[in-house]
């Protein structure tokens, strides 16, 4: 349900409306079913009528078919969260997101759910709630022991994986290393083969402008950290090119030829992604030992509880959820 | 003429034979005659008739008019320039290249001509033939003894000014201060006056991912840097606001509210630029005592001479150059 003061409650409930549900995937929504019914009167939208709490959900019998969406009521600090206010930072709403977030994990590694999709939180409500993490990637990384794990955001338009994520921009040099930008390349050609159904056509960005123009800016890192990293994901047969320059490397004539991006920090890969495909962009975490999808967009505060949250992102990461939940599963590498 | 190996040579051409050359304004082309010669052959193109020497050309009498087009032959080292390769990074090209650049300066600053625009040159050919510039306009800020300045890209699409440019990744956030981007800030104010004939509504991005979320990344560059010097300029009645963060800022919703970014660093400005106005882009120097645009694009090797140029830039350029030697000089600020 993401943060509750966030469109999270909304987009759970116009995703449960939507004809995608139960026809593609049944769905449990993690949240406060009491917060959600507030929601519903606010925005004029109906609820789901399949409540139960998460102790039951969670011990739930195999054998029993689940409904097409069931609202899992958690224990989240009910009264704290019953009293939130929509669109302002809290503390409680950063507990009760990220105790969503904690039992979606447990519910995926166990097998309750065939894959988790998250909908928006707030990194300063968590941060305000003692929660140590700046999002959701670095949560689920801990959480499920994960080491070599990358943020990737696709569309129909557009795909980019991150080297570096929720860093300053004066560290970013610094977190750039071969290795890293190895696993990078290696987890999206393994998620792209399985998204596209073919051998994807990947392109790497340089981090300097012009890719650092032979080392005239910068200090060689296209040349001695990126070009190599490249050579050897090539040597194992994934087809990559670069390093580009950064401005010219999303033109509409590289894109043609791009299945996914490799983006040495943040806004290198957000800034294009958000231009082609604001609201219907999906974020996936590549490398962990579940599927989780998410929403590509943040909470929205300025219009939260408004009935005017825009389903479209939430929607297409719970699609491709479903597509990687169908697709055999390759854990390990391929 | 920009870097003899490249399209600068065709794009002269090509905008020699363009409408706007006669009507709108006359047209000197500094560079070689003799291998403008050879890349009209190459491309078959008319080359204009007109040709005179540098010093022939810088000394004529006011009182006679100048043709729609000239060729003024620039004592380039001659038979070097004669000998390049298209598409080769040589010195020659590179000496060749500074010397256009020196002289047309030296005609703009002499009041010989109105403005001057110019063609790509390749900065590791400037590099070669012992250059000490990254590009142009550090060349510019250097010969007409100007601190305060900064680049700015500007299309109908959309127009971004940069408080940094060619330096690398690692060294952006050392460079930034509050006075700088109060200098940048002024300076795109003054200039988008002049181009829209408005008061301009400018936009300041964030330099780390979410803007650094309160601090969350990077060192609160946003708060400590940016902020303040966002409240000066609007305590001088500039319309600006921000700091934003960079990967929504270039949404549609935010660009039909603004006429000029400030970005922070080249690719935060230079990827949505690219991405929405390539080939039709113009660069301009803010804050020299003499109007210079020039093509937002490189030097093409890969279809240098070979009649594939697209004019469009540079012709927008030249349109823009125009625009601004016919409005009222405001040295000093408005």
């Amino acid at each position: 349900m993401g943060d509750p003061a966030g469109v999270g409650p909304e987009l759970c409930l116009r995703l449960a409306a939507h004809d995608l549900v139960g026809d593609l995937s049944n769905i449990a929504i993690l949240g406060n079913a009491r917060l959600l019914k507030r929601v519903s009167e606010s925005c004029g939208l109906t609820i789901p009528d399949h409540v139960v709490s998460w102790d039951e959900w969670s011990h739930k019998d195999a054998t029993t078919p689940d409904p097409p969406v069931t609202i899992v009521d958690c224990d989240d600090g009910l009264a704290e969260v019953m009293n939130v206010t929509p669109g302002r930072i809290d503390a409680a709403c950063g507990r009760a997101a990220f105790c969503y977030i904690e039992k979606a994990i447990q519910a995926a590694m166990t097998r309750r759910v065939a894959a988790m999709v998250t909908a928006p939180i707030h990194k300063e409500a968590l941060a305000l709630a003692g929660v140590p993490f700046p999002g959701h990637t670095e949560i689920l990384a801990e959480q499920t022991g994960t080491k070599n794990y990358c943020m990737m955001l696709t569309s129909d338009e557009i795909t980019v994986s991150l080297v570096t994520t929720h860093v300053g921009l004066c560290d970013v040099a610094g977190q750039i290393n071969s290795p890293r930008i190895l696993d990078v390349i290696r987890l999206s050609d393994q998620a792209m083969r399985r998204i596209r159904s073919h051998r994807p056509r990947l392109l790497a960005c340089g981090l300097n402008p012009h890719a650092g123009e032979h080392g005239l800016f910068g200090t060689g890192e296209e040349e001695k950290l990126i070009a190599p990293a490249i050579a050897a994901a090539r040597s194992e047969g994934i087809d990559i090119r670069g390093p580009l320059p950064p401005d010219t490397a999303f033109l509409p004539a590289e894109r043609e030829k791009t299945d996914a991006y490799i983006c040495m920090y943040h806004d290198q890969g957000l800034i294009p992604l958000k231009m082609l495909a604001f609201d219907r962009g999906v974020n996936v975490t590549l490398g962990l030992p579940i599927i989780r999808t998410s929403v590509d967009h943040g909470t929205a505060f300025d219009i939260a509880w408004t009935g005017k949250a825009a389903p479209e992102s939430l929607i297409q990461a719970v699609r491709l959820a479903t597509l990687l939940a169908n697709e055999p599963q390759e854990q390990g590498g391929d």
